[in-house]
């Protein structure tokens, strides 16, 4: 049984996209994951074929119906999967999210365009609105390929070497050590030595330190969270 | 002058992508940007077309070579746009730098794919490493294409109407409030009665007080940093 995506959006033709290339490609030809683009207007019922209003109250731009995305939204969801709205307001996407999702079904992802979609539709319909970043995009579609392209890649048996997975940025909580490789010198720069060593301890203690220390720097928030976690461990260490 | 992205990837036919559609598909069949997605293995000098080679120190993956990357990049930003490398190990994207971004000559943008990139790349070109959130992508060509998205959105006569950019998540610190719009009744529940009220004060008030009440809820962090502004801006005026 593989992952099921189902999209709600007004561009259906946006997909598969990016998706339809490289690992997220071939795991759709080997029938790993499989999607439906569902156009929000086939649900319209006026002459028109309309989707939105303008916002009650006022103000710029439109707003999707409420009745509208309830149709299309029941005709595609009578199962378990998550039915998720792709919104700045949402919670923000992490990586233990992804995980969840991608040991699922499959996701339910409505796409928003225009101003934004009518509230009593997200609260009746219990949506879960994600996040992908603090910024403002066109629409959902874009942030949708996110979503799934950071689901696919863990789905079984899509990536090669399953270590990939695990040691990269968050999945230890903290950001990942800095890469080289070949050529040895490359305009006067050498690889660290201690890569080169073959002392594996040694390279294992390095990558950490400089994670560690990357972190700290660039996101102390993610740091901070990292050391909470590790003083709690190790005070649960001297417990037992 | 339009907004120029160069793009280098592996997946040069992953673009224009999402791009190609609505908003971003029709600023560029306008010539409102323009793109160039540069094949990185057009760089490659070996027999094999080879940009990736295994990672010094052993582990997991394949890591793409400074050697390649630089000729890439220093065949395509010969000129003062900024060079942005897609990466879990960035500074997370903002509203403010994409509006920096969308006020500028466009951009080069670095799309990794396998493990990472050679740390000398990045430092020898001062790559400027952004990350569009906290998961793990096969590859940085979705994000390029959210980073896109966000920019041209903001260009110069792409959005139709001005306050459309104005009023969202974000550009002031706060996520944005619900929105309604007809049907008046919707299974049972009514639009806020204040928004039918024509009390425009009031609408403005009510709208406000619901962003901060979310923001409040769902992202404390934002509300934090909008009451620490407020703050000092109220002490600001007090001092005048």
């Amino acid at each position: 049984m593989s992952f099921v995506a189902t999209i709600l959006t007004l561009y259906p033709e946006m997909f598969p996209g990016t998706l339809g290339h490289a690992l997220a490609g071939k795991a759709l030809a080997e029938g790993k994951w499989r999607y439906d683009a569902v156009n929000i207007r086939d649900y319209a019922q006026d002459k028109h074929r309309s989707v939105d209003d303008t916002p009650a109250g006022g103000g710029a731009g439109m707003v999707m119906r409420a009745d509208v995305l309830a149709r299309a939204i029941d005709d595609v969801s009578n199962d378990t999967r998550p039915r998720v709205f792709m919104s700045p307001r949402g919670k923000p996407l992490t990586q233990e999210r992804v995980r969840a999702l991608a040991a699922g079904p499959g996701a339910v992802i409505l796409c928003g365009r225009f101003e934004g979609v009518d509230q009593r539709l997200i609260d009746s319909r219990k949506l879960e609105e994600v996040s992908i970043g603090d910024y403002i995009l066109s629409g959902g579609e874009v942030a949708a390929q996110v979503l799934l392209d950071s689901v696919i890649r863990l789905l079984p048996g899509v990536m090669g070497n399953v270590h990939s997975g695990l040691e990269e940025s968050f999945e230890s909580g903290l950001l990942e050590h800095p890469h080289y490789t070949r050529p040895q010198e490359f305009e006067g720069l050498s690889i660290p030595e201690v890569l080169t060593s073959g002392n594996h301890a040694k390279i294992e203690t390095w990558r950490r330190e400089q994670s560690v220390a990357l972190t700290r720097e660039r996101r102390p928030d993610l740091w901070q969270a990292w050391e909470t976690r590790k003083n709690a461990r190790s005070k649960g260490e001297k417990q037992r």
